[in-house]
């Protein structure tokens, strides 16, 4: 059976991603290595535009975000953690495990931050950093990071942006923004398998590491090593040719084409599941480019039905959404046609499940709302 | 020009193993993953020769090694490390780093560390725990492990081992010696690609537990994510399914038969060194399966001459030993026209280079070494 991977993460490869992936193993310190090494990293840097390093590890995003909390927090400082779903929950966990006085901004799953929240906690109390996440993947919002970030720099903190799954997919003005770190990872919207987490750590960021013990993840390390086109430890070859490859797509695509698309690709994956009859989850609007979820008691079982008759996958609700949503990803090579992918086998699913889904509506509304919108 | 890539680590990876790192992407949370990620896991226990688990981090050897210093190390507790090479160094670099309070048990590199001085060391000094390198792949010292384990268990402290370029390659049998900790990577004799860090830890070493902080490399989250067959963070599926598939012909193989095959390995490449003339550095014994190391006044220029010439990419010396020694790596995906290629290519750059070596008779010496040899 023809298989489809359509989860926010690990996301799909395009073919010439998985032929360098599939290429000899070359030395990590050898002329086969070095050019591509450094055009991966020159890419990182334009993908996150950014001046600054952007740092690689060896390791899933949750690492490189790691990077950041043991670099920058010492234990007992306060940092404020905003957090509105899993990965929110993950930083406050992350944070806290680090000895972080950690203050919270929660909101229920599902919501979204709201800047002026940010703005008016830190003038009650001031923090070192402020972490947020731009894109939400157990719920599909998107935050407004240049917002937070902006209410941040008001009160002199420093910014940290989980943008793991946003990356490539959602504007992310690291530069223009004052975004200190920049977290990411390669199996989101950079279109590469998992393994490889990424940050970019401005100049202010890297003067203000603490004092919390490190050697894998320190920054000044791995920084160092980079701009001798080196890595302290063995680099994962083989992803790193993989990540360049991928992100020489992506720039060949243009950045502000490939946020167009997403815009238009969440569009469309809304329209079809509104016209359809199903409820969203994730918020209506055009930030919501990333993820797309949809509310049903019968998720759990519209996300078998598809996989078992159709070779598709798609991703379930995290947390306490277990069993309630479904969530179907577009970041990366995704193009309509995966959307209407996707819906077809819902509609057919869903009806057959006896749910009241109107049927032969979702594909048109999807191809209509991608082809006929205008991204502003 | 075709490549040969015989340094150790990362080191040459077979056809079926690319081919499963080109194959596409699955979900980790899918029935797609979920047996292939069982089998890895159960491969990994029989080639570490353990029933504890194994855990998986989606890092480089010193990411997974980094496991065991931030589990088990609290600051001020004293720890035992013994260093001959640029690997001993960067653990006492790294237990350091954790507060530990570090017994330095050190050798000159190119030394055997000698299983009595840990055993006097520790009547002297108590350790939680004894940190050892089986193979320091920056000299070609194979350490006799089971001798220092035993020292270590007789004054009850742990013993945790670096075999990142020796597990598959050399017998490692962590429960029949009682390794508490047994460290490794993919990218060396297991035949796969670098990005895949692993750890055999003891119901002994687990319950060891300090209080350093730690979440990304905890292996308490880790074992219990497995144990669920699932990961705590996105795992780098591509090289995990090339890890299995890499397994799988290492047991197909069998583990004596590879540690057999090493063996004979590395006499092979010793006896076409010394029969062209040049000076061994690593040691003339069976245990340095792993690398041979050549002390050569000229050794950049050889290095630069077998790539330049014929596409061999060998390794050179580190730290002290930049410039002094070339080391043939044959670990892993490795027969004796490995060796032989590599014998050949240095002889013809040496004589050209004006070295006084013998024509001829390297490649000769090294076949039947390898063939008419028994190892015991």
């Amino acid at each position: 059976m023809k298989r489809y991977l359509l989860t926010p993460g690990p996301t799909p490869v395009p073919p010439e991603v998985l032929a360098a992936m599939g290429a000899p193993v070359v030395h990590h310190r050898s002329p086969d290595f070095r050019p591509v090494y450094e055009r991966c990293l020159a890419r990182l840097r334009e993908v996150c535009r950014t001046e600054s390093d952007v740092l690689l590890f060896a390791s899933s995003g949750t690492g490189a975000f790691e990077s950041a909390v043991v670099n920058l927090v010492s234990p007992g400082e306060r940092h404020l953690v905003v957090s509105a779903g899993s990965f929110g929950e993950r930083w406050i966990a992350m944070t806290s495990a680090y000895g972080a006085e950690v203050d919270r901004l929660e909101y229920a799953w599902g919501e979204t931050p709201d800047p002026d929240d940010v703005r008016s906690r830190l003038a009650e109390r001031e923090a070192k950093a402020v972490w947020v996440v731009q894109s939400e993947t157990s719920t599909g919002v998107v935050a407004d990071v240049q917002a937070m970030a902006a209410a941040a720099k008001e009160a002199g903190a420093l910014v940290v942006v989980d943008a793991v799954s946003s990356l490539g997919a959602v504007p992310c003005e690291t530069d223009a923004w004052g975004l200190d770190v920049v977290v990411s990872g390669s199996q989101k919207a950079l279109m590469t398998p998992p393994g490889l987490g990424l940050a970019s750590v401005s100049e202010a960021a890297a003067a203000a590491c603490g004092s919390t013990p490190r050697f894998y993840f320190d920054w000044e390390r791995t920084r160092k090593a980079q701009r001798a086109l080196d890595a302290p430890f063995t680099p994962p070859v083989s992803l790193v040719a993989a990540l360049d490859v991928a992100l020489g797509i992506l720039l060949d695509e243009g950045l502000e084409a490939a946020f167009d698309r997403h815009v238009r690709l969440g569009r469309a994956a809304r329209a079809g599941v509104k016209a359809m009859g199903l409820e969203l989850f994730s918020p209506d609007e055009d930030r919501s480019a990333v993820v797309t979820a949809v509310r049903a008691a019968e998720a759990a079982e519209i996300i078998s039905g598809v996989r078992t008759r159709f070779g598709i996958t798609l991703a379930g609700g995290q947390g306490d959404l277990k069993g309630k949503i479904l969530r179907i990803g577009h970041i990366g090579w995704f193009d309509v046609f995966d959307i209407t992918t996707a819906l077809a086998a819902i509609e057919i699913v869903a009806a057959d499940l006896g749910l009241d889904v109107e049927r032969g509506v979702a594909v048109t509304a999807a191809l209509e709302a991608y082809e006929h919108t205008q991204v502003a």
